[in-house]
């Protein structure tokens, strides 16, 4: 188990237990469908027969119990909360490997590779509806209904927000024109306004003042947008022991991360190699190390390293604001769980 | 302007433009993505100018708002009710085209046929995410938090009831072992359903008891059962000149439709000429003249009337349960609604 995992632990089954509750079995006339949604979330093989395959880690929802705890609230209350930023998660999961046409996730076929684009892009609409469901479960739990009501409303709007960035994810796909802000604008869309609304979520359910909740929000997001910065940066120069991926692997599936954006910028050669690269097919081993080595002598790395700092700080410094009015226990789990995902170095 | 316009007319400007104050502009980054959005609602063309497109007749969401009269509500607090009804419609038309391969709605490319799958599997889910931002809209008309809240678990489980009903029907196209009763479990599902929460919703949100939200929303579910067999029906027997379409075009486009079943269940030598229809490529005029009067014969097309017949009944019995306890011409609209989508022949 590692650091991240033991840190998790804690929150997972609570969790877990409430997504279960609003996932119906699968069996009757409706198997298929809850088959496939099981089967997504790693509870069931492909025979729709309880397994333990590979589950995500649940970070979203740790972190909106962890926001919870910080502002001193009834973590049993923000469990709703928790496990519908989890379904959440898990729906837009299912609808991004269509569109992306990923075949595998979690070292198991997609949905959609194993029952067609038809039934998959269903089994996600009933997931995404069972994420608003479970959220209503917070009536249940005594949060007061129109706590209940505002939370629904972030969570909407917050989903519009996830679909405006995958909007501009597909689109950049056939641009060549995009810049650093156009990439952070659907970065912040698509991973960071959904780890904003964990953290908002939590502090928010279990009755913080507004300016808590707003500084759990500034953090999630500061830290999804540093998360994301700096998984650019490990697939291009990640330790390959550690990514399990070759160096350079995103510039081999031509993928537009912050730090190629940021090096055609700098640097009008970097941009001709970038290009020239983007062409080839196959992309040669040498033209990717030489590309990688051209981009890091620009600046493009370090850049994108300055980039990752920042946000980095802004996230730890809405957690000092929050340990200005808190219990200083009571925010570490936040701050630890942000140097696991982020490493030390920072 | 046919019979049915008129009555639905003076619903019909205040859920546009109830609906309109949800749907962001098609301007600036996420230009492409609202664009699409107001496409399928008919508010654009496909370069996202305004124009005057054929729209959805918009029957749901008067029917919600007629609900709410029924009951003596303040039809103002329906609207938001009523908008994302519609909305919640008209995303899961974006999502059925894709799955059903259809690339024409309404006289026009659908979004999948002019911008691609992943672009229009996205925008169907940000339509969805825009039905609960509207139903939040309760709230601002001073519907009360619990009853709000009470109005959106109902609005999620019936999208659930529509993914299982889809799920079902596109588990069909691959079975030829369906009897009547799935077929009447899929309908309940992905048509009943959400005419059912249309007029439920509009009584309760409107303050109505338990006992007429109850008999409208039976009202609604059977009205949607009576319609969709009624459709059936007309798939097969209707007038071409009334319909648009050939007399047999659901045989034609091999639609295991209720009069299918029912005459497969009645007689093993109609199941023995269906299989062989459904098998022929090309299938010639002939075969599907003769199958029809075959299934007439052996009195499917008679079975199917009498279950229409049934579902009207039982329609217009919930209405007279609500006329009981509520001022007859109250109901009036309700009734002509029924009779209009119908026909007055039952």
């Amino acid at each position: 188990m590692s650091q991240l995992e033991r840190l998790l632990a804690p929150y997972v089954e609570a969790v877990e237990a409430e997504m279960r509750r609003w996932v119906p079995p699968a069996e009757g006339p409706h198997r298929m469908l809850y088959g496939m949604v099981r089967y997504h979330l790693g509870w069931a093989d492909e025979h729709f027969r309880p397994c333990a395959a590979t589950r995500g880690k649940r970070v979203r929802s740790a972190l909106c119990l962890m926001a919870g705890e910080a502002v001193g609230g009834d973590v049993a209350c923000v469990v709703p909360a928790a496990a519908a930023v989890e379904l959440l998660h898990e729906f837009s999961l299912i609808h991004d490997d269509i569109e992306d046409g990923d075949r595998e996730r979690r070292g198991r076929p997609t949905l959609w590779a194993l029952w067609g684009l038809p039934q998959a892009i269903n089994a996600g609409d009933a997931l995404f509806a069972l994420a608003f469901l479970a959220l209503n479960g917070l009536l249940e739990r005594g949060v007061p209904p129109a706590r209940a009501a505002e939370t629904q409303r972030r969570f909407a709007r917050t989903v519009i927000r996830l679909c405006e960035g995958q909007h501009l994810d597909l689109d950049f796909e056939r641009r060549d024109d995009i810049a650093p802000e156009d990439y952070l604008l659907m970065v912040e869309g698509k991973t960071a306004a959904l780890i904003a609304l964990a953290a908002e979520l939590g502090g928010l359910v279990a009755g913080a003042t507004a300016d808590l909740v707003e500084a759990l929000a500034r953090f999630g997001r500061a830290l999804g947008l540093a998360f994301q910065m700096q998984d650019d940066l490990l697939g291009l120069w990640g330790d390959p022991e550690r990514t399990g991926k070759p160096a350079g692997n995103d510039l081999r599936r031509r993928k537009k991360s912050l730090p190629v954006l940021l090096a055609r910028r700098i640097s009008d050669q970097a941009a001709e190699a970038l290009d020239a690269l983007f062409k080839a097919d196959p992309i040669p081993d040498e033209m990717v190390t030489r590309t990688l080595q051209l981009m890091e002598r620009v600046g493009a790395r370090r850049e994108a390293e300055a980039r990752v700092r920042e946000s980095y700080r802004a996230a730890m410094q809405a957690l000092d604001e929050l340990e200005a009015a808190l219990p200083a226990e009571r925010i570490a789990p936040l701050r630890h769980l942000t140097e696991e995902l982020m490493g030390r170095e920072y």
